[in-house]
């Protein structure tokens, strides 16, 4: 989750060829793209910088989105927060530009390694705080003690977004 | 989702200082481990290999899953197919170590960075199928064809798993 308040988009897409899930076999070792979405409607996305290989983000997406990304090339998510199609940069110019997308074994999972583009108002970065990466703290084994790993900030998101609302759900 | 033949855990561990969340502002930008659980009581986790980057897989973690791998430095996960806490490589030998945890900004999802160990049957690896990643095929942009990135399994997941049950849902 993040950059949250870029524009929603909701037209529609040219269809990808979706194939429906018959075994076990063909959703793990087979040539057919038979994602599995959940109740929801939805596919999690592990999106990670395409260059250093850091996590950014960890997205939803649902049909539609997962669609875009594909023909497009360029990251589209569900916004669970907002309940809406989310171009990820439509708003804050930090979209994300696919350069490979896999699949993962029961195909209920994506992973996109994505090149960042620079914001309007930003260096490259992925995260809503303001962070590089939404994973900025790291937890401490044995203790659960929360250390930064981003001491500062890429962006100032009040600059890139404004008023929009905090996407952030407790 | 892989491996999950691996042996079921059940005993309760020492509890780590899981604070609730009280605010944005805390979740966000606070000292506070505050993890968000679904509905389902879990929270997703990205688990990638500390030295390549590469994403070996995405799983769930229930609260003690989560406990338990902070307290002994391996990852722990829930399965979701089988409803067991779920400790990775305690049958396959396949235990992955974690070198670092991170948590994203409003605390729904962990980033694991770990070392594989060699399994009983096999050169390190995290995919119940027997590639190194779960996500071992590639979805072409444009298209959505699906290309297989890594061509060679790593193991014969009979010989490690036996007849344990495929963990795939359709």
């Amino acid at each position: 989750m993040s950059n949250p308040s870029d524009q929603p988009e909701t037209e529609s897409t040219d269809a990808i060829n979706v194939a429906p899930r018959t075994s076990v076999e063909q959703v793990e070792e087979g040539q057919d793209l038979a994602p599995k979405f959940d109740r929801d409607g939805l596919i999690a996305c592990v999106t990670t910088d395409a260059e250093s290989g850091e996590v950014l983000m960890l997205g939803y997406m649902n049909r539609e989105a997962l669609e875009k990304t594909i023909l497009t090339g360029e990251a589209h998510y569900w916004s669970r927060s907002r309940q809406v199609l989310w171009h990820k940069g439509a708003t804050s110019g930090l979209v994300q530009r696919v350069v490979e997308m896999r699949i993962d074994d029961d195909q209920d999972a994506v992973w996109l390694r994505v090149a960042v583009a620079a914001g309007t108002h930003s260096e490259p970065a992925s995260c809503h705080v303001g962070y590089r990466s939404c994973f900025y703290r790291t937890v401490e084994l044995k203790t659960g003690k929360i250390i930064y790993a981003e001491t500062e900030k890429t962006f100032d998101p009040k600059v890139v977004y404004g008023d929009a609302p905090n996407p952030t759900l407790l």
